[in-house]
């Protein structure tokens, strides 16, 4: 047998879903030699669509690519639920808010998956100068072998690459699936009712041995969903566990021709012939959850083929009575069985990844428990799975916590036990949202909630504020991360979820006092309100001042600094970063390391710091002058580009907008001040105060996170 | 002689800069059949740039390409003037809004013409199907003859192709500029400093006539610019006139390095070493205009070899002083001589039309009359010309202008004289713009505003009324058509415009009643205001309903419609539509006619009216059911797609917003409303009742329109 071809990587991703794509993008922006492969050829990827939770907005809008999809995507404003009336005919019973106002700049939308990949690649795309090949994926592409070299994983040179996988080059008629092949008009082969795949395309092409390729590298990324190779090469142990039901749901995709009134609206109807939810989407069509009442997999797996558009179709129609419901458009149809799986190790070694698809979330995290599934089990990890391997919210938040972290041990910036706080991380979401969620859906279980609130005395302003809780949670929000190295925060009452983590990575040296800033709440993700660019007046969302680039940031809240002793305290503070930050590592930035001020046309002197530092100052923007009033560390010279003047910002009004009150939102006494540490990924992870103390606590946070080892 | 390959066409446009680039937009959007030629390869379009009056803005985003502009460019929101002090040592003399707040959703703001000129092109691309090869720029290609049959001009058949157009395939060295050639540090080589080009294209490529090919057309549109070749081809009459003065101005895009407090503002600098205006710019730069005192041109042409980017940049220092200024990078440079040119003739036949570059328009429009310039004559038509030809804004709104009427007439839609309005209705922004700039400008002319303050009494007061009346129009938005069919308005007092049009199209029959809504401005831009969609409660801007796709507008402004008088009144309009539209032309609609929700994925049962109605009711959202209370024709039904739930909107709040009060903004009561009819250009052409003589206004307005002849 000849030798394969090898070749070497930082990281390699397997699959190009939504997981595998934000990993790449994450990398991409780092500058960091990565691939992604993926079995399909892409067209297998037209007819799905899912939701986006306010958070993964956020996310997107952070790389620059979620403009597009906050255009083309339909927003879920309200909630309407309608339920039998006495004589059993439905009615509206309640309309709510959907999202949470002011919680985020963004609502709940839908939108087409195929749209949302193709923004994905556009953003990976824009990663590169001009003059560089951007990073592709690789279409049919298939691994067949995994191995660790379990020493080498631990070494602790930078430039170890342990991981060995083969990859097979498929040709298209490998790649296609063979429910594909046989039958176009088969909505099941990607739900949970299809049998996995894989196996049937390596047997298929088996004996192509000639087009295999090793692939050596410093980490490797299963991105390849419920079904996922990559899980199943890592063994028993990382087996996800879990149970079906015997609820089997419908999932259509029309352009509905109906009088339903709520039909543009998020809606949730019961009645006797089962539930239903509709989910308004893009170009005039709707998605439909049907419950399929006549179907039941009887403990077992459900013959597929009982379902048909038809039977689902049906359903509805009966679901919708007295309103009529027709189409003349389908644009794709599913079924899929209730279940929950979950498996319990997302790393090996911190040199194999798993992420997304563990967790079959989607209509869990972006539907709460719809009415009327009396299947749900408050002690399974997962609730439903619409579409098996889905869950495109978790998945995308989990690579997007994942990123970072390996593109910086990549470049050597952070040490690489950093990586163990993935899993601590990330296998807490799944906990967080059986709690969330079981709560809520008790409202649900069993009875319309109208039915509820008469009988089992569930008020009105009970049900809201669960569903309020629950929102805050299932918008992605509401995240938590414990305290590590990277969350300088007390432990909560349970520890439990510190099970894993090595000792070096438990807890920072420095001291948050979170009172200083009540609404940055440390683990969750620090919100965007609008401040006003000192130099030019010109507002901006302070998000798109902290975009994904690697870089940590400091934001110092510096209160009114138009008081001489305040704005000492604040200069000061720019003089101890001016000789302390130096000590920490750079970080090159690429083109769209600035995603929403435009490409970078000029070259910078010299790479900036691992932290970034803006200042937010509550002074009249008037009496502030950038370059005379504040240190040199809050607007950085460049040799080549002058004085940055897009480091400092100011809380007041202009002369178009209504004041933001920024500092009121974020909870920051507006006098005073305060400074909020973040990590690349947005999340707080140090709040102190802007005078000497703090520089303290910031210098502990930091060595704590970088000098380690 | 062999004979040359011949073809018709619809429309020929001959230059592919923003005039040209929006016309081929409207065209494409329209789907009439048209070629654009530009006699340039790509690449000299690098290193130019222009500023965006908020109306432009408006303009592009009714096709949906304005976001990119508005993410990428600069800002410009508030104004800095310095002045000497009693030590002859500038300082900051006053500060001011730069763009009316609440006039627009946009902003005055600057950026790079390469990247409005791809926004067209992709613009362009969309407004076709994918399986349909989308109209592109022809590059290289230049007109050698243009001949109008006049018989045939006047010929009523819609197929008859008066125009013959010899056009020449050049080779990439005949399409460079010589100056490129020999010096590519010449910055002033599309100035109005340099001579005309096209003569020296046509020698360069003489003897090449076997790549000559005919084009017929029906409509030939010159965009060429200052040294247009159409307008020569045109004849005598159509000949610019004007004078050149003796001041030169220098231009240069630099990356600032500099300690002036006010770099990132527009700044007017004006001290005894001359002028100077700050354009702050995307990519950290700025252009800097400077008076350049010690080049002059002696009463003719001045000598560019006197010019250099050293001499221009010396002349910036000593304005600045005592503040610093240096670069590193330039990005572009040129030099420019004040005078003013126009022409009396806009259009031959109707056949063959010249759009832009006829008004030397750009620095006037941006930026009235720099303070300094003594040349300014106010009898003149038109002040500045910092860059011959340019004026993209004036330019752009030509074509806007131009393109509806053309591909309407193209389409057999509307009679062919409405052409007529074009000349009337443009030619008359060049005597407006004269207007309010010689009345703003006296107030800087020979001395700094702070002199003009003490020393001829002109108070602050006075100034910043004079500025914003200036504003008005400089931002585009102040534009104000003539009564003609188009607009159902009286005469002004003033009735010398109307000379030239034709009997048929002097007066429409219909009456309005402006009152109704006296902010919906006869003759002016329809204003944009958040109201809330009713079947999702979605805010939208009014704006984005009313994308630019040939169709013309009735927005019903049904007032209280919970009371029932009201809705009746609403429903018998709805009723009297239903039967009269029908009577009136459809209009096929492309992929792009809905850029704003997305594309048209689901094709439509049949082609819709050319005339949209939209509701806007002001009843409590929450009383309405929309397909149980108000009429069919404000919610159409389509045998394929259902109802449209995209026509109805409601005044009030939501639980994400402040209630945006859009009747008050709109000027009209909200018991009784208002229909404000609209041209496909988004101007008011009449304001009615609801009631029994609403419609017979509005069928009075469309007549005159549609069924003249």
């Amino acid at each position: 047998m000849t030798e394969l071809p090898e070749s070497k990587v930082d990281v390699l991703i397997i699959g190009a879903g939504p997981a595998g794509l934000m990993l790449a993008l994450w990398l991409s922006r780092l500058g960091v030699k990565t691939r992604i492969v993926d079995k399909r050829t892409a067209k297998v990827y037209s007819g799905q669509a899912d939701g986006f939770q306010v958070r993964s907005l956020e996310i997107l809008d952070s790389f620059g690519v979620a403009e597009r999809v906050w255009k083309e995507a339909n927003r879920m404003l309200e909630v309407s639920f309608w339920n039998p009336d006495e004589n059993g005919t439905i009615q509206r019973s309640a309309k709510s808010v959907n999202t949470i106002p002011g919680l985020s700049r963004f609502t709940e939308s839908v939108l087409h998956q195929g749209r949302i990949e193709q923004f994905f690649i556009d953003g990976i795309r824009a990663s590169y100068p001009s003059n560089e090949t951007p990073l592709k994926v690789e279409r049919m592409v298939i691994p067949t072998s995994l191995e660790i070299d379990e020493a080498a994983a631990e070494d602790p040179d930078p430039e170890a690459h342990p991981v060995t996988v083969t990859l097979r080059h498929l040709t298209e008629e490998e790649a296609t699936p063979t429910q594909m092949l046989s039958n176009l008009s088969d909505g099941i082969f990607r739900s949970n009712l299809a049998e996995d795949d894989v196996a049937g395309i390596l047997d298929r092409s088996k004996g192509r041995e000639a087009r295999d390729e090793v692939v050596r590298a410093k980490y490797v990324v299963g991105c390849d969903g419920a079904h996922s190779w990559t899980r199943k090469a890592l063994g028993k142990e990382f087996e996800m566990k879990g149970e079906s039901t015997d609820a089997i749901w419908g999932v259509m995709d029309i352009v509905p021709i109906t009088d339903f009134p709520d039909i543009r609206f998020r809606t949730m109807i019961q009645n006797t012939a089962g539930a239903l939810m509709i989910i308004p989407r893009e170009n005039r069509m709707v998605r439909l959850y049907i419950q399929l009442k006549e179907v039941s997999a009887g403990g077992g797996r459900v013959d597929r083929s009982q379902i048909t558009p038809e039977i689902i179709f049906k359903s509805a129609q009966r679901i919708f009575s007295p309103y009529k419901l027709e189409y003349h458009y389908c644009d794709w149809w599913t079924a899929y069985q209730i279940g929950q799986r979950t498996g319990d190790h997302f790393s090996k070694l911190n040199r194999v990844f798993l992420a997304g698809g563990k967790q079959s979330s989607h209509t869990s995290a972006l539907h709460p428990s719809p009415p009327g599934t009396k299947s749900y089990d408050p002690d399974a990890v997962h609730t439903h799975s619409p579409k098996a391997g889905q869950g495109m919210n978790i998945s995308m938040q989990d690579s997007y916590n994942l990123g970072w972290k390996i593109g910086l041990a990549c470049k050597n910036i952070l040490p690489r036990d950093v990586l163990s706080t993935y899993e601590l991380e990330r296998k807490k979401i799944a906990k967080d949202l059986i709690a969330f969620d079981g709560k809520f859906s008790k409202l649900f279980t069993g009875a319309p909630p109208k039915d509820i609130q008469s009988e089992t005395g569930v008020s009105d302003d009970v049900f809201q504020k669960a569903f309020h809780t629950s929102r805050m949670f299932t918008t992605g929000v509401g995240v938590n991360y414990q305290p590590t190295v990277l969350v300088a925060k007390e432990a909560d009452a349970d520890p439990e979820t510190e099970d894993d983590l090595p000792n070096t990575l438990t807890k920072s040296a420095a001291k948050s006092t979170q009172s200083l800033a009540t609404n940055c709440k440390l683990g969750q993700r620090f919100p965007s309100y609008k401040v006003i660019r000192q130099s030019d007046a010109r507002l901006w969302e302070l998000h798109h001042k902290l975009p994904s680039n690697g870089r940590f940031r400091l934001v110092v809240f510096g209160g009114d600094i138009s008081q001489p002793s305040q704005r000492d305290t604040v200069n000061a503070l720019g003089a101890w970063l001016s000789s302390y930050l130096p000590k920490l590592p750079t970080i090159a930035l690429g083109p769209a390391s600035d995603p929403h001020s435009g490409q970078i046309k000029f070259k910078t002197d010299a790479d900036p710091s691992i932290v970034d530092v803006v200042l937010v100052h509550s002074a009249p923007r008037d009496e502030i002058d950038l370059l005379r009033d504040v240190h040199e560390a809050y607007h950085p010279f460049d040799s080549k580009l002058g004085w940055d003047y897009d480091k400092v910002f100011s809380d007041g009004k202009t002369f178009y907008e209504e004041p933001e009150r920024a500092y009121e939102k974020y909870g920051i006494d507006s006098g005073k001040g305060a400074v909020v540490g973040l990590r690349p990924d947005g999340y707080v992870g140090l709040v102190t105060p802007v005078g000497h103390d703090g520089a303290e606590q910031i210098q502990k946070w930091f060595d704590g996170i970088f000098q380690r080892s």
